[in-house]
């Protein structure tokens, strides 16, 4: 059986100033056909539909903070779902402002959308749940920015045991008792004997976890929320020739984002929210490979399968 | 010598919902060296980088009513022309409503732009004169849509007259009367014999005029305003098929842009803000092609001279 989905679509890796060849941030993330929009920067419905996705499967987008070019893509995307028929309600999980300026656009261009918006404004004390069915769990956590921002943490639930076919046969266990199973219990079979789970059952794969942290300056307090994860996104706006100009503007290097996936002992790490300034990311990946050594870089439309 | 500069060049094409190959409305217009940006929806910052455009160089920019697609791009513009350096100022012609967003936006991220944004708001009572310098007029005029909305005329002044030289020397006329001659005066010849103004220049090109008008329902009393322009914007949301929709939404058809430009008398039609459902737009030019001679379609990327 395939394993359930979770993967990332990168559609805008550029910081503020958009360039050609890259898009404001944002991505698409999807954990088990559930689709969670992570930023909206401007022009990101144009890439959604570029990159072919199916994107009024949206029903959650979170928003990390109100810097134009993580949010200006939202009026628009808000309302070419609305003009192509959506109805399903979309829940916005962002800084309680951004519910101000939707308003204020939708009144004075007199729309009403035809779908409802649920807002969920998020907190900056620790982590807190925003998003549960079950499969998966979505947690903010504080971010240092400029302004009020937040990091979102993705976990995929732990998954059921896998049953062993012949194992079953073999210990005539009735199919009624797979649920049982699954869910790691022991269980009496046919003949009224006990078999222990561990007998039947495979460990399943452990789950996977994504931490998206955009924008931020190099912060060790995020630590705590990112250990682990299997795929880190750490905004690297700047090479080290600025880290003053990082540290000034509340942004990181791409040293100070492989030194928080080290000291984080997380798998992968992911860069993102480059400068204008540098057309060319190859440093990008020599800079922090020499303090971590599984690094990729965000470009528009990469897919990373975590 | 070279006639000064009169160019369109087409942003975006698209309706309210933008498709792969189409962006939202946004024209560039220069007029003698002065840029004027009509309509700035999302990612027109992003074409104008594409096409190659000196965008500080846009010193105006015209807003026609406030449906996303015809603004959501300005925030992120104006915040990248402060990233990018802008110190001169930027006048904005637009309905009122648009200065409460802007505001809101930029206080809600902590964004303090560097260069002066001067206002000037759009009326709906008949031609308003919106700017004016010893090349170009600019006049919005009121449209009828489902919200306040104006077109804009782009009228170059009056070209100066136009020296003969032989006829210069020939008639013993001092050089210090050149500017009196390209003013259509009369003048007193080096040897006191009054030289008639005609007998030394020629008639300069007429001027030239472009009217921008989108989005509105099919309206005759544009005509007033439109009349005998060289080059006439005029939206063409649908297709006839789609006449009772596009009377609904308070849009026009292209044969509606056609008959309008032919009562109008105008030189040549471009059609433009196209219905996602249309993937082909050969149709428009035929639909319209049967009520006007001289059509275009707005495609992204296109110029054209005036």
């Amino acid at each position: 059986m395939q394993r359930q989905s979770f993967d990332l679509l990168i559609l805008g890796s550029s910081s503020a100033a958009p360039t050609t060849k890259r898009n404001p941030s944002a991505q698409l993330l999807n954990v088990a056909e559930r689709f969670f929009l992570i930023d909206c920067g401007e022009s990101t419905q144009i890439q959604l539909r570029k990159y072919k996705t199916k994107f009024q499967k949206i029903d959650h987008i979170f928003i990390s903070h109100l810097h134009g070019d993580h949010f200006l893509g939202l009026p628009g995307f808000l309302s070419s779902m609305h003009l192509l028929g959506r109805k399903q309600p979309l829940t916005l999980y962002c800084p309680k402002e951004l519910k101000g300026i939707i308003d204020l656009i939708n009144t004075v261009s007199d729309t009403r959308l035809n779908y409802e918006i649920k807002w969920h404004f998020t907190k900056n004390d620790g982590l807190n749940l925003l998003f549960e069915d079950e499969k998966v769990q979505v947690f903010s956590f504080p971010m240092k920015h400029r302004i009020f921002c937040t990091g979102f943490l993705f976990k995929e639930k732990p998954l059921l045991r896998k049953i062993d076919k012949d194992e079953l046969d073999k210990n005539k266990i009735s199919t009624a008792e797979i649920n049982n199973l699954r869910h790691g219990l022991d269980v009496i079979n046919e003949d009224g004997k006990k078999i222990k789970n561990k007998e039947v059952t495979i460990d399943p794969e452990p789950p996977r976890s994504f931490a998206y942290c955009s924008d931020t300056i190099y912060d060790e307090d995020i630590l705590k929320y990112i250990k682990g994860v299997d795929l880190l996104y750490h905004e690297s706006t700047f090479l080290n020739d600025k880290a003053g100009r990082a540290k000034e503007t509340y942004h990181s290097t791409a040293e100070q984002a492989a030194k928080i996936a080290k000291a984080g002992k997380v798998k992968q790490l992911l860069l993102g929210h480059y400068s204008a300034r540098y057309p060319d990311l190859e440093p990008f990946l020599l800079e922090a490979g020499s303090f971590f050594k599984d690094v990729l870089l965000a470009t528009e439309g990469k897919k990373v399968k975590i």
